[in-house]
Parts: C-alpha cells; structure tokens; sequence
C-alpha cells in the first residue's frame, strides 16, 4: 500500500512538472507589439504589487493562527495549517503568473494567427492555474497523508492543511472580489457612463485596475476557492474515515477479515480518487488540441466531459482494486453529476428565458428590471440546492455519510480541468482589453470578443461548479465535525450522548445566528464595493479634470493608472479584514460559549443562507450581465436607449452580487466548518 | 376552575361590544362633502367587491381541507379548521368596514376640528380591527378550548383552528399584498413619473385601487397575519401543555399533588394571558383619550408602553394564582420585550442613519442607491435575529420548550392595541389620499401629511412585530410538531425514537427544501406584483390616450376607476393561489414522501430562511421609502432632482419587498408550520 500512498505526491509533482511545461510554451509565444507589451506589464506588475501586500497581511493572520493551532491544538495541525496556506499561495502565484502573460499573448494570436490558435494560448493560461490548484493539493494533502494519515490518530491533524487553505481563500476571494468590482464599477461610473468613452479605452485611468481585477478576482480568488473545497472535500471525507466506527466499517467494507485495512481504504480513497481525477484532467486539457479545431465552446464543453467520463470509468476500476465496497463508487458518480448539472443549471439561469425576462422588464425602466432580476435570482436557487439535495440522497443510500463526503470529492476530481475553463475566462477577458487598449483594429476585436463572451458562460457555470462544491464540501464537514466530536466522546468515555437535535433550544439559537452571518457578510462586502467605488470615482473624475489633455485624446498625455491600482489595491486589503474575521472567530465564540450542540446548528444555519444567497446572488448578477449584454447587441433599441440604461443599472447592482458578495458565501460556509472542526476536541 | 375557562369567551364578546361601541362612534361622525363621500364609497365599494370575490375563492379551499381534515384526521379538527377559518374572515370583515368608514371622517376631522381629533378618529378606524383580531381570536379558541381543550386527549383537534386561520391568512397577506403594490406602482409610474400629476391626483384612474389597496393589504391582510400569529402562539403552546410530560409537569408544576390540574393549567394558561392582555388593550386604547392631547407619535407609543406593563403586571399575579410556577412568566417577560426591541430596531433601520446612507448612495444614481438598501437589507436582520434567539434563550432557560411557545404568546398577548396601531396607518393614509383627491386645501393636508408620516413608522415597527412574532409562534409550532409525534409514538407504544438530528441526511435534505421554499414564494410574489403592475399601466395609459379631456382636468371628466380597480382584483386573486398551494402542499409531500424527520429539518430551513428574508426585504423597503421620503422633503435638490429619481428607483423595488414578498414570509412558516402539526399524528 506504501507505493500507492506515495503516487498522490508523486502524481502532484507531475502536474507541477506539466503546467511548468505549459507555462513555458505560453512565454515562448509572442508577445506583441511594444504597446501591448507596455501594458501587459501594467496588469502584471498591479497584480504583483496586490498579491504581495495581500500575503504580507496574511503573514501576519497566519503566524497567529498557527501559534494558537500549536499552542491548543498541536505542532502538527499547526504545521498543516501553515502548509495548506502556502500552498493556496503558490497556486495563486502560479495561476496568476501565467494568466497574466497568457493574456498579451491570446491578444497577438488573435492579430497573427486567428481564433483557434488564441483559444489554445488562453486556455494553456487557465490551465497553469487549473494545474497548479490540482497538483498541489495532491502534492500536500498526499505527503500529509503520507506522514500524518496512515495512523487515525494523528489523521485530524491533516484538518489543518484545510484550515490553511480556507483562511488564504477567504481573504482572497473577499479581497480580490472587492478589488475586482472597485475597479470595475467605478471606471464604468465614470468612463463609459459619464464620459461616453469607450469600455477599456486607454484614456480611463480605471482600466489597469479594471484589468487587474480580472487577475485578483477571477483568477486567484477563484483559484483559492476551488482548491480550498478540492482540499476540503478530502479532508473532511479522511476524517469521517479516520473516525468510522464499526456500523461504518462494516457497511463499507469489502473484507472485514481486516479492519485496519478497510479504515485505511476509507481514508486513502478521496486522494486516490483524486488521482484519477488529476490523470483525467490532464487527459482532457491534451485533448483541447484537437477539440480547439471545432467552436471554441463545444471544445471547452468536450474537454470537460470527456475528463469526467474517463474519471468516472477509472474511479470504477479504483473502488474494485481497494478494499470498499462499490457504494462508493456510486456516491462519487452522484457528486459528478451533481457538479455537471448545477453548471447547467447555472447556465440557464444567465441566459436563455431569464435573460429574456430581465431584457423586457428593462423596458419599464431601471426598477422593474431590477425586481425581475431579483426575481431570477431567487427562482434560481430551487433546482441547484433539489440538486445538491438529490445528490446528498443518493450518497447517503448507497455509502452512508462516508457517501457524502466521498461525493464531493468525485464533484471535485477534476478540478484540474473545470478550474483551467474558469481561469480561461478572465484571460481571455483581459486579451479583449488589451486589443481595445492598443487599438488592435476590428478583426482582432472580433475574435477576442467572442473568446471573452465564451469566458462569461464558462465563469457562470464555474460559479454555479464552486457553490455546489462549497455546499457539499461544507456538508461532509460538517458531517465530519459530528462525528470528531462522538469519537472523542467516546475516547474519554463519556455517557454523554452527542446529538445536533433540531429541537434543542441551543441549536435552534445556534441555526438562527449562523444563518445571519452569511446576510451579514453579504452587507458589508456590498458596502465595502459600494466605498471602493465611490473612492475610484473621484479619482478617475480629477484625472479627467486636472490632466490637461487626458479626455481629448491628446497625443502623449496618459492617466495616472498607478494611482488607480493603489487605491483599489488599498480598499481591497483594508475591507477583507472584517468578514475575514467573522468568519474565524463566530465559530469559535458559538462553540465555547454556547456549545457543541449549539455550533453544529450554526454549521447547518450558515451553510444553507449561505448557499440560498451565493445562488441567488452568482444567477442574478449573471442574468443582468447577459441582458445588458443581449440590448448592447442592438436589440431594443441598443446601446444608448432607455431600456440600455435600466440594464446597465442592473449590471452595476449585479456586479458585487456575482463577483463579491456572492463568491464570499462559498468560502465562509467552509471556513466555519473547517475551524468548527479543528476546534472540536476541544469542545467536549 | 370551569368559571375561568368561560372567561375567555366572555372576554371575547365584551371586546367585540367594545368594538362595535367604537364602530357607532365613528359612524357617527361627519364625513365632510358630498365629493368626499362619493369617493370614500367607491373605496369602500372596491375592498368590499374584493374581499367577498377572495372569500368566495377561499370557501372552496376551506371547503375541500375540511373534508379531507375530516376523512384523515377526525370531524373536531375539520369543525375547529372552519370556525378558526370563518373567525380570520369576520375580523377582516369588520376591520375593514372600520377602516373604510374612519378614513373620509379622519380627513373631515383634520378639516373641521384638527390634529387631536383626527387621530383619535384614525385610532379609533384602526382599533376596531385590533380588538376584532383579538377579541374574535379570544371567543373562538376560548369556545374551543371550553369544548375540546379541557381534556388532552381531545386537544389536538383545536391544531385545527389555527390552521383554518392560517389558510386564510396566507391567501388574504398575498392576495392583498400583490393588489395593493399592483396599483401603488401602476399609478406612480404612469401618474407620478409619465403624466407628471401628483400623487392621489383624482385625474388618475389608478388612485381609487390604490386606496382601496391600503385596506386589504394592509388594513385586512395585516390583520390575517396578526390574529393567525395571536392564535397560532396559543394553540402551540396548548398543544405542548397537552403532551407535557412528566419531565415538563415536574419542571412547571407549583404544587404536583394533582398532575391533572397542572396539565390542565399548562395548557389554560395561554388563553388566560391573552384575556389579561385583552383588558390591558382596552386599557391602552382608552387611555388614548388623554394622550391624543399630546404629540401624535407619544400618544401612540405611550398608549402601547402603559398597555404592555399593565399586562406584565397583572401576567404576575396570575401565574401566581394558578398552577404553574413563575418560570412561565419570566418565559412570557421575555417574549413581550423581545417583541418591544424588534419594533425599535425596525424604527432604526427604517428611519436615521440607515436610511441617510441609502440617500447619500441616491446622489450618484439608482444602482448605488440599490446596492446600499440591499446592503442596508441584509444587515438589519442581525440584530432582530439576535432579539428572537434571546428570547428563545430566556424562555427555555426558566420553562423549557413550554417556554418558547408562552413566550410567544407573551409578545402577541396585547394584540389589541398593537394591532390597532397597525391598523391606524392606513386609514391615515386613506384620509390623506381622500383630502387630496377632495382638494381639501393645504391646512388640512399637513395635518393628514403628519398622521400619514407617522402611520409609516407605526407600520414599520408593526412589520417588525409581525415578523418577530410570527418566527416565535412558528418556533413554538415546531416545538409542539415534535412533541405531538413524541407523543404518539409513546401512544402506541413504539420503542422508536423521534429525534430530528441534523447529521440525519434526512433531516438536512429537508432543511435545504425548506429553505428553498421562501425564496421561491418570494421569486412567485415578486413576479406576479410585476405582471399585475404592467397590465395596470397599460389600462391607465389607454385611459389617459383615449378619455378626452381626462389629463388636462377638464369638468365633468372622471376616469374609469372601476377598471383599475377590477384589475387589481383579478391579478390578485389569480396570483395568489400558486404561493398558497405550495405552502399546504410542500409539507404534507415532504412528511409524506420523506418522513417525518424530514418534514422536521424543513419546518426549521424555511422558518430560518423565511425569516431572514423578510426582515431583509421589510426593512430595506422601509429604508428605501423613507430615503425617497427624505429626498422630498427638499433635501439634495429635493423632487424632479436626479437623486430623487434614484431614490424613486428604490422606492418602487422596494414596494413588493415591504408589501408583498416579505410580509408573505411570516404566514408561509407558521402555516407550513401549522399543517406539519395537524398532519404529525398520519406521519407515525
């Protein structure tokens, strides 16, 4: 067994290998003309300066937590944690490298070569990112799991690599979210709305940071959040393993001549799993070669299935070599499913008759597209959360709650592609705003618009992927959380019988403050953009005032982009401070001061809000972004009716919605369950 | 102890004397011009063909869940589900009658004999209803209990009252929410903001519907809501008195000589409270006498205070009479300031510096404007949140689960004036609308304007008690859900254990359905005000295209009022049987298919869910109304300014969240509630 425990580093380091591989073909490419060269360093060197000031904060978070970690908890959680967080760090730096000079080089492909040779330069750009947040989850949680894992006893200090990963996503995707808006709305605020200039016209001094925010938000934010639930979903089905007792075991097992080796299946199947999952993907990124040749949507749509079939076909082969019963194997196939169709689902919501419905209610004006748009976004929720709901079933009926946590592994396998399709969304997105910014001419123009447009359904469906992930990885959490606190219940054996019953008072009290944390969080994100904005604003206003010749398009005369980085640099950092904190310390209050009992309520109240809200708010935001964008196309009337600008209004409300507010929900859910579950012996 | 039980009956007739006392009274008064009285009848006609158009759609409903409560669940509750059914209906009926009659004679008052007098007037219109609520509340279930609820064994059957006045309740909030906000948005945008003529101008074809809109959503359907809550506290609470235990009798029992007579007083002592908070009320409305002399705002806050201590008071000295140690009363303390703080927190966050960051949010468009009352929204659920989970705290701690249901009781107790504060704001605002349309001069508008001003804050906090109340009924609904299966397994004698367990995926696919449901009813409600709304503006358009003469206000020309009005009839009955349905059939298929642990975790999702939502959306619709309010009043380039159009934006989203989606949330969970509770014993 050894050998096959040390294949998840191993494989881990191959990824690594690949992406570097991919990297290096990416900077082969040309990069342009000076001009876009020029501004391809701006966006590089603002996202640089973000993340480096970002992690100097996180530092500081980080040396805390583990000291306390080390101090209550034990030397080796804390080591976890700090392990988890560099990692979540370097695939950010990694994925963030690449995406930003992928991006310049999409641009000139489009201008040299056309659309399928851009395609393949920006989804290589995503697939680094993609790559990275597999490999080196496998990489860490393996040889965690190579040092910690093999024993149950000192399996749950693996909970700390989730930790880490949990805090760095956090403040990322809150940061980055905030940053990414700020930029956004406040140079469409000022640019195209009061100026009449054109989206990413060079004149904007917002557009750096516009394009930057693309990078912290889309790309290293969402690159956090997708390798915290890939990591979270393994951790919280080890240890579930780690504390199965005999019912478990006995249902699981495919021999019971040995416990010890069943006990050790369970815990090593979610990294094996994704293993497979890691090959798969790896498969469907070097399939896009030949996919890149059709429609670039049915190649990203092709690649991602066949990743998922060939995983599907492998992870069944997996389950027969190992001692587990092939319930197993049908929870992982749940979670897959579940993933493909939530991403389906999301994909209708922010298109098709939704959109079309927000599209008309834009022809009452600003406040009917807005209660319309709202309206979407709460319809939305129903199927994906019967979904998440069908899947939790399934998982349970055929493999118990060990199904549950096994099933969001399988929605995250293959993660090494799904995130590489997100991560092309902001790439080719940024490829758009440099072809406008160093006035590529419109058959460029062309191509990288149509890559861009493919990038906002791809990054709905990766928004609806992340909720649902996040939504089942808290929920196997939590299960996990349950079950650390009965194991060491029964370790000190004690009578007491641990229960999260729905009628205690405690954790009705418990359910109602964890469902206000999510609405919380989601007010003061909003307001934190809201701020950011209003700060942007200004500044862009005095540049057009006091730089003589800025607006007029005079030859020479340039913005002050760097003024506009620092001040969403600035608010992105300042405001990530407070959510990131509630979200650490509720859980920890809740426990102590009103029990076990009453935080498992909280786990269940934060976890559902949370989920309602970030569906709500990922599909609304989308619904009004698509409608905005089908009048743009001409229809009713077009850019500059009055049906335009009730849609623009709905756009800029949509876009702390779907980019702020709404991702944060994924993150908190399994942040609160993560630390609800390091705390957990400490709790009896 | 006989004598007693017929109090409540006796109680019940004399407030109703009362009320008629108070009907003559205002009747008796001037209602002004022959102008004013034309109009005051066309309202009066429009709620009148409204309502009984409802109850005829209502009769079938009630009809078809009385034979099936009778064929499944046994002739009593079938008998106890009409008259509780037939009790919400009277006391819309009456309340109505009151409200539509004190609102041409409030306005007449204003003109005649000023401020003092015509708010005893408006109070006088809104107390009939608030002592019909309660009074009506108090006979029929007094009547019930004197039949059915002396003995345990039968008591169950009375679970039947509340669900007939929920049935009522949901169809009557909904029906009337969507009517009222249907011709509320339909007139402003056409009248207001396309004709430019002011509000209530009598040109507008949409005013009529508009004040008769004020009476069935928030004169009738407040009142459903209100005495659904009044009796939906008590009967939970009677239902856990009847399947006390010995645990609970040992816990609450002053003297346990005889276990009989605590259970006995256990399940009295609810419908004694509401007698005690009966006289309190009449108290408080007969001190309105003296207080009317001062401010308006003090009369009415003082008027509440004196009658919540009275009550308090004389709460003491009868738990200290009966059977029943003092924890019930504690129990009941902390339900009556829990009630008191969230009407306060409302105020906040519907008037100072909330509302004033929304305004300064106006002044750089609609879509700050949205963003900052969303995030006001979201916020302002905390603390109120924080209220309930406190009071549920302190009554568990002194009286267990008994606790949180006379507790609940304990906030609803003086109904009877509450109510009637409620009540008073729309007839003010009827009286203003009617001096407007009667050209009753500016003297008298400022008196009507200042009446109409504080009927918002009043149906502000009134909101804020509806929601607070409704969350602890539903709380002590879940409660006596639990028990009464508990309860029935014990009758036949199963060795299985009822526990809703949130580790159960049961449990947690349940909570996630549950949670699911408001915001879909939300999404349903929101939609149907938009449909209603747009078929509105097109009638009132064609009225102001095709009547000659009609907007320039020509003599002799009057607008076809009947049309709008029967408009808003149709679309508001249409639409509300779709929310209805889901909320009877949601909970009977999810015990049904998925158990009662299930139905379990769903009664706890929507009731977090619904609450959340509610408070989000009454509290930034109330914050949005009074930024727009704000803005009128001159500030920030007052009407016509481009920050007033921002705040108009708001307004109008936030209309059917005040009016008619979050106030939906209250009745949803209390009647899932209701109906999980009559259908517990099929479940086993």
């Amino acid at each position: 067994m050894e050998i096959w425990v040390l294949s998840a580093p191993v494989l881990g380091v191959i990824g690594l290998l690949v992406a570097f591989g991919i990297y290096r073909a990416i900077i082969a490419a040309p990069a342009g003309t000076p001009r876009m060269q020029e501004i391809a360093e701006q966006i590089q060197l603002g996202a640089m300066v973000f993340l480096k000031r970002e992690y100097r904060i996180l530092a500081v978070f980080v040396v805390i937590v583990a000291v306390l970690l080390g101090v209550y908890i034990g030397l080796q959680t804390a080591v976890a944690f700090i392990s988890g967080a560099m990692s979540s760090v370097l695939a950010g730096l990694f994925g963030m490298t690449a995406a930003t000079r992928a991006n310049v080089r999409t641009a000139n492909a489009a201008k040299e070569k056309g659309q399928a040779s851009a395609l393949i330069v920006a989804f290589n750009g995503g697939s680094v990112m993609g790559l990275a947040v597999a490999s080196l989850g496998l990489l860490g949680l393996g040889l965690a799991f190579r040092i910690l894992g093999g024993d149950p006893a000192t399996a749950s200090a693996i909970n700390g690599y989730a930790m880490g990963a949990s805090s760095i996503a956090l403040f990322a995707r809150v940061g980055g979210g905030i940053y990414t808006k700020s930029a956004d709305v406040g140079s469409d605020l000022v640019g195209k709305i009061e100026a009449g200039i054109p989206e990413d016209d060079p004149r904007n001094p917002g557009v750096i940071a516009d394009l930057v925010g693309d990078n912290v938000g889309d790309v290293a934010g969402m690159g956090a959040d997708i390798f915290e639930s890939y990591v979270g979903a393994m951790v919280a089905t080890i240890a579930i393993g780690a504390t199965a007792g005999p019912e478990m075991i006995q249902r699981l097992g495919e021999s019971l001549s040995d416990v010890a080796a069943v006990k050790f299946d369970l815990m090593f199947l979610p990294i094996a799993m994704s293993c497979v999952g890691l090959i798969a993907s790896l498969v469907g990124i070097a399939s896009m070669r030949v996919f890149a040749k059709g429609s670039p949507a049915g190649a990203l749509r092709w690649a991602t299935l066949l990743a998922a079939v060939f995983f599907l076909g492998a992870a069944y082969v997996l389950t027969d070599q190992l001692n587990v019963k092939d319930g197993a194997f049908w929870a992982v196939l749940s979670g897959t499913v579940a993933g493909l169709v939530i991403g389906w689902l999301t994909e209708y919501y922010t298109s098709a008759g939704p959109v079309m419905r927000v599209v008309n209610a834009s022809q009452t004006g600003a406040a009917t597209n807005i209660i319309t748009g709202l309206a979407v976004g709460l319809e939305s929720c129903a199927l994906p959360v019967l979904a998440i709901a069908a899947a939790t079933f399934v998982a349970n009926k055929v493999a118990g709650i060990y199904g549950i946590g096994i099933s969001a592994v399988g929605m995250l396998a293959t993660t090494g592609i799904t995130m590489s399709v997100d991560a092309y969304g902001p790439v080719a997105d940024n490829a758009g705003g440099i072809a406008e910014m160093a006035g590529l001419g419109p058959e460029t123009r062309k191509i990288t618009d149509g890559l861009d447009a493919l990038g906002n359904t791809t990054a709905a469906m990766g928004k609806g992927f992340a909720i649902g992930s996040a939504a089942l990885t808290a929920l196997a959490l939590f299960s996990a959380y349950n079950q650390a606190i009965e194991a060491k219940l029964a370790a000190i054996s004690s009578t007491r019988v641990f229960e999260i019953v729905l009628t205690s008072p405690g954790v009705v009290i418990g359910l109602f403050i964890g469902g206000v944390i999510p609405f919380f969080i989601a007010a003061l994100t909003m307001t934190s953009v809201g701020k950011a904005a209003f700060a942007m604003v200004n500044e862009i206003r005095r540049q057009f005032r006091e730089i003589p010749g800025l607006l007029a398009g005079k030859e020479g005369v340039k913005p002050d982009t760097g003024r506009c980085v620092d001040i969403a640099t600035t608010a992105a950092l300042r405001e990530m401070i407070a959510p990131g904190l509630v979200a650490v310390v509720a859980p920890v209050a809740v426990g102590f001061i009103l029990g076990p009992e009453a935080l498992g309520g909280m786990l269940a109240g934060a976890l559902l809000a949370g989920v309602l809200l970030a569906l709500m708010m990922a599909n609304g935001g989308g619904a009004w972004d698509n409608a905005k964008k089908y009048i743009e196309q001409g229809n009713l009337g077009g850019k500059g009716s009055d049906a335009h600008k009730a849609a623009v209004v709905g756009d800029t409300v949509g876009d702390p919605f779907k980019d702020t507010s709404g991702p944060s929900m994924n993150i908190l859910i399994k942040l609160m369950s993560v630390v609800s579950l390091i705390i957990a012996p400490l709790l009896v």
